[in-house]
């Protein structure tokens, strides 16, 4: 290059290169965590090289809290001083808090924990772990375990029969058969047993022995005594935020026939097109810019991601109370109903004196539940997400639609409900155990598989499940053969 | 640079910048929509990026009638005046046609509509729309609203129903219901009752307040009195054709357990390599090249697209009538039979008077359905398309075997209506309203379910839905359920 | 350019352009392909850029041969002299053993066979065809044709019913029945019956009739007498290995509601993390490199592929047995069970001379099943997949409590044979086709969905298959109602 040239672009050779110069020092992985990788490495290539893509191994702390506040994905502004300049290995996230972990071992001379809990990811991520720790999901084992009537229900469905005789015969549930079925979602309860020694390909290892192991539910109660599991939805050990937002999470739980949220959203318009054009979309920029970085949204999008428009200005903040923007229920219990104050459910109890969040009846559990306060600052806080592409008008129209069709989906639930009571009085089924008969079986059908998925066809515009996929015609359906039956023991038939 | 050098680069740099003189002006937005813009950006920015990136903001009626008649997306050859040379932007759009237009009113000083019709869109798409208007899509809603049968049908099944006494009566069906189910695909009535005001972050403004809206349903009645709704499948504001293409659109509403279409098209090994290796296809080239655009099949190119062979010889015509390729209506009333002439059915009468296409006895009303003539012609438009793949022989045997699919189900349904015949003679069911009784439910899962499900597995080589997932499986199991319980009404148990 | 510059990137030039000069002879397509090619990429575009786009167009089998073991995709180590090196074009596979080809005809001058079979595939796929030949899959037809219960349930099922006076009468299924839903995935027989002449856009040309026809199922008799279907899962005419892997290939067959394995996959934290990543992996790396190529496993992965750390250590070698790292047969027939010997199954008689796994009783016809040694080989052979993720003791742990499983849905299906024992008794229903009534319905949902649906559920861990959705919910309820059904045949209902 002539000296001539070299001088005429000698300033843009400084303008760009400034920024190497003033940067901090590259990444650096801990001493622990590369002793970690020398084995695993070599055992176990999935996981590690999973690791290896993710934005774990790729920065540290202080990179993630120098950010603009909109742009930090680490709500943390201290952390340990260990933690601050290395990535975020295997050894920084298994060795938090070993004392209170009761999954604690030694590990070739590390002490780690075999699970990483919503206390550990507090480190970093502080606010997410608070917002999270007193929602629904947090809570979703105790809501089953500690209200007498889900209890019930959960060890009624997962329990083998026996015939003796004329009769079908209760076996107790096994905990795997919950763990495998209801409780994959909602969360295992995961104790140490004892440490056992299994054989690896690195030789034998004593490792703790876990219960109800492996399970990443949503209300895991931890060795350390935390509800929840951050991999529920940030699987290990990427913890991707593009995973996260992706719809294919949720349809890990929320799906037909009890809670079809994935199934409504991808047979809807915003589904439609998040299927077709999903690679041309920016899934891991913070804020998410609406417009921008996606043109149609996904659950995350409406129910918790922070949202932006594309000069900044921010539409909606991020929560971790996945119900935070939410008013009414629609999955009912067994009527549609304003959202829970608290997301420790197993508290509530209705005027019957049942733990419900309304009767049977259909009165409402009101001193457990939002008032219309609440109720309309959070529909507010939706619509704001809606209009970020919907006119007013459009966002208001289909919310009133969603608001009659909770009342007359309610309707059809009470119908069925009366019909059972007529049931039970002819001694049809035995309302001791409301879950263990055919006919009850019909009405439980009624409320958790029809009531609630026409719902959830009018609140996502899924059509089908609001019609033929059960919808109003399986909310008929269902009422007419239920009708039949009782109508046919009250008057059963004769020879014609 | 030196001189010798520019000397020597000179014919080059003419070369390629010739293109970049002889180019039409780039495109400009118009004063009007940049209007819309400066607001809209800001308050909905969701839909203005959509809009940016789609081929209208990028392009001009005069552009787009400029390219060889093949590649035209654009069917007018002449256009107002006042679009010729601008991007298709907010206003062009929402700006037609407003004398007939009973949603028109006045925003911000300009006169504008809220629904973009069919109509409207028809000043750049003509033919699209001429195509579209007889269609039974179009009819979607009249087909429904003015069949004295499937209203009785649409009425019951959205309503509520309430327990008095020992009876169910049922009551009026709201619009909402329907609106949200049925009408959802098949298009609302959308009318305007007065202008309301709404308070938006712009401030308090003035608009339409529509019925029955929200609503992308294919038949849907506009405020100017057209019957459609082009973003159906070409949804706002990007109109993309490639979204169009893909199988996600259709599944909107074509999907099980009443016409499974998408369901059965993704099981096939066509929706296997779709699946697969949509991300190597080019989506959006028209006329669309069997081959080099794309490997396999989705619906649009075998129902409705521009298809040409990579050297540019046209293999199917495009047709905005999506039964035009199509023979026979697999989807059964309570039959399979020939196509109707024409998309509004609802003036069709059956031998027995009923507004039918076959007789509950499955004789067809010919009178309205197209004849053996029509019917080869269009099994030969569709055999052209098959061709581009398989050979002749491949396909004149697939399409014996879905001959015979429909002589065999019809015959399944034939029976259920036989033994739903003797549950009448029996009074087990009132046959006033043939769609309101257990008995009659099941009759008609046997068609609406079972039938349409086995043909359309074996239309498309979906195979589950012609074998236990609403398939033969079902037809019988179906069938066997609905003979016993007729049987037993005859011959009630008696102690054992 | 000067001397001077010419003699500085001399080197480099050199450098560059070796491998150039030292590569093989560029593959060249025969002329036979060549003449098959002149007309079908006019009148078949479809098909011949599939091909194109394929490496049997772009290698030729001197080229597959000199790979290293561990990456070569063609196990035969030498093959026919005229296909060496010539990529594998049209001729070259349907011109293979024409003389055991019953449907090899003389087309334009050149013999050629309309069905290409695993024999053919053989010339260069040797060790493919070698496992494949004694699989279940192989036989998947035999295996329902020869077995006299399946036979009679096929049968069944696809067969037209008349309603004559008071009865249903079965007519004998049609081939095209059957063949469009069971055999659809099991695979026709393919006869040929005699040359016709169809009429082409070539003109008539005169081609083979063949029964059965069109079919890709994976138990197909092919004309040649061979079994099997390569393009079941490798389809025409890219035979891609990227299709195989993908799990769109298994879900044409493997699929709700009898076999849910695509279901379960993509609802489990795998598909999830599958659908949300896969643009990111290399999908047709031989060897598969677990980490590098992929971060989370398809159904290939864990069945059949084989796989390699990214440093080039087996993981599991490739099997076209697709159980052959299977021990227990989770799909009951109707009790789980080991399993079998071979893949011929129509051979197994059980303790009660039935052909089946298992008796009515659930004791296993173990001298056919595999014993306990082999099915702990095989448990280790997939437990060593699993690892290269997960630790040991969850590899553990998820295995113990599929056994639970196994066990506690095979006392569930116990418990509805029992029911349907005594209904039996109460002549309810007669067992000598234990597969037509409708309490028989019942208790073959009892096993072919519930009690499978809830194994595939635990064994791949999508909880809903598990728990609502055909799972343990289904097994209770569908059990209470064959025995409340039972209970009122004993003692009808009296007027109240």
């Amino acid at each position: 290059m002539s000296t001539g040239l070299l001088r005429r672009l000698l300033p843009t050779l400084i303008l760009c290169s400034a920024p190497l110069w003033s940067q901090p020092a590259a990444p650096v992985i801990s001493e622990e965590t590369k002793a970690c990788l020398d084995c695993h490495a070599t055992f176990q290539p999935g996981v590690v090289e999973d690791w290896r893509h993710s934005l774990h191994a790729a920065t540290t702390p202080t990179l993630g809290m120098s950010k603009p506040a909109l742009e930090r994905r680490i709500s943390a502004t201290e952390v340990p001083e260990e933690l601050r300049n290395v990535v975020i290995g295997c050894y920084e996230c298994h060795s938090r808090n070993t004392a209170a972990h009761r999954d604690a071992f030694d590990h070739f001379g590390y002490t780690i924990n075999v699970v990483v809990s919503p206390n550990d990811c507090a480190t970093c991520h502080i606010t997410e772990r608070e917002q999270y720790a007193p929602s629904k999901k947090a809570h979703a084992l105790d809501n089953l375990e500690k209200n007498p009537l889900y209890h019930t229900l959960v060890h009624y469905l997962t329990s083998q029969k026996k015939v003796e005789g004329s009769k079908l015969v209760q076996q107790p549930a096994s905990e795997t058969a919950i763990g495998g079925a209801c409780y994959a979602c909602h969360g295992t309860k995961v104790e140490v047993l004892a440490l056992h020694t299994v054989s690896t390909a690195a030789g034998d290892v004593e490792v703790p022995l876990l219960t109800n192991w492996p399970n990443q539910g949503v209300g895991r109660v931890n060795p350390d005594g935390s509800q929840g599991a951050c991999t529920s939805c940030h699987p290990r050990h990427s913890f991707s935020i593009e995973v996260a937002r992706k719809p294919h999470t949720c349809s890990q739980c929320h799906l037909q026939p009890d809670v079809p949220a994935w199934d409504v959203y991808v047979e809807s318009k915003h589904g439609n097109i998040m299927m077709s054009k999903e690679r041309e979309y920016t899934w891991d920029r913070v804020p998410w810019l609406v417009g921008r970085d996606f043109r149609v949204p996904t659950c995350a999008s409406c129910h918790n991601s922070l949202l932006a428009t594309p000069d900044g200005n921010v539409i909606a903040e991020r929560s971790h109370d996945f119900g935070s923007r939410l008013w009414v229920r629609i999955f009912g219990l067994p009527y549609a109903h304003p959202q829970p104050k608290d997301g420790a459910t197993h508290v509530i109890r209705n005027a019957d004196g049942q733990p419900l969040p309304t009767t049977f009846a259909n009165i409402p559990a009101s001193s457990f539940l939002i008032d219309a306060g609440e109720q309309a600052q959070r529909r507010e806080t939706m619509a704001n997400v809606c209009r970020s592409c919907h006119s007013t008008d459009w966002t208001l129209q289909h919310f009133a639609a969603l608001d009659t069709a909770v009342v007359e989906t309610n309707a059809m639930t009470l119908a069925a409900t009366q019909v059972l009571g007529e049931g039970w009085k002819l001694k049809m089924a035995d309302p001791k155990n409301p879950f263990d008969e055919s006919l009850e079986h019909d009405w439980m059908k009624q409320w958790i598989f029809y009531a609630n998925s026409t719902r959830y066809g009018y609140a996502m515009m899924g059509q089908d499940y609001a019609a033929f996929k059960n919808g109003w015609w399986d909310l008929n359906l269902n009422l007419q053969k239920m009708h039949e039956t009782v109508r046919k023991a009250k008057s059963p038939p004769t020879k014609r």
